[in-house]
């Protein structure tokens, strides 16, 4: 049976990174194990619960490795949300305010179809900027947002505030 | 039966991007249609022969949504080669040319173990030179690389010529 405490103990600590004082969750081991890897997928696609989904959304770059293979998994189609300037065609974008600065999202605007089933994918839930973002993109284009499904929950940056009343799921919790 | 035709009728011509004069392929309709993803994954799963693969390897950014759903149909594990910082942990990473400047990739130095079979994956082959830098990565890890495999190869920039020995592999030729 796929465990997350099986992922857990997977992921590798690397402190210092991206800046000083902070630990970041590395999650290349996870990958880089076939069954792992494998278990991950199983389990962001229990978070679908049943329902039947027609888009599976991820976010540039590590949720596309997710969010990817739980399409294909699921037989629903990809969505990437990108950073700015590197969707070829139409695009949506919103700008949100991160710790400096801002940054930018879009999405192509025939991505998803009013009331089409969408399961939005990424590897962490950290200040849930990026996420909250995506999220109203998708709630522009009249997206139904089955659930929102992290590898990692980042519990004491409270992202999880800044999504609303969707149901989200996260595999691997940290308060702290 | 997946068809690679299917896959090709359902790209996107962009005019003008990312610069005036280009013709861009976009992808986005292929993978926003399930079966059709399902298909692009089959037809690249088919590139290993039935060699065993230890290890998929994608290019950030796009290659990532290939490379992470063959790892996953395969069970072998998925390595990410990135851009320059992305990476958290001990890396290598190579300076190649591009028209304009120089851009740099970098792959974990525990990515890949001497003598792993590996399939490379990337979603474009157009100049060849993202391609070259991560089989000299990977060739210093001592990968063993059983095919380099593209959903698209765009024929007429010979970026195949930068590949070396490999046995290089596209669903999707464009010949002009």
């Amino acid at each position: 049976m796929p465990s997350a405490e099986n992922l857990r103990s997977a992921i590798r600590d690397v402190a210092d990174f991206p800046k000083p004082g902070i630990v970041f969750k590395d999650i290349t081991p996870i990958l880089a194990n076939g069954p792992l890897f494998q278990d991950s997928i199983s389990l962001l696609c229990d978070t679908a619960g049943g329902t039947k989904i027609d888009k599976v959304v991820g976010i540039d770059a590590r949720g596309f490795i997710f969010a990817a293979a739980v399409a294909d998994r699921l037989g629903a189609g990809f969505v990437p949300v990108r950073k700015k300037g590197k969707l070829p065609w139409n695009t949506r974008g919103l700008s949100y305010t991160l710790e400096y600065g801002e940054n930018v999202v879009e999405i192509h605007e025939d991505a998803v179809k009013p009331g089409e089933k969408v399961l939005l994918v990424d590897d962490l839930l950290a200040t849930g900027g990026t996420a909250a973002a995506s999220l109203q993109l998708l709630g522009d284009l009249e997206a139904d947002i089955v659930a929102v499904s992290f590898l990692i929950e980042l519990g004491f940056l409270k992202g999880r505030e800044k999504l609303g009343s969707h149901r989200i799921e996260s595999l691997i919790h940290y308060a702290d």
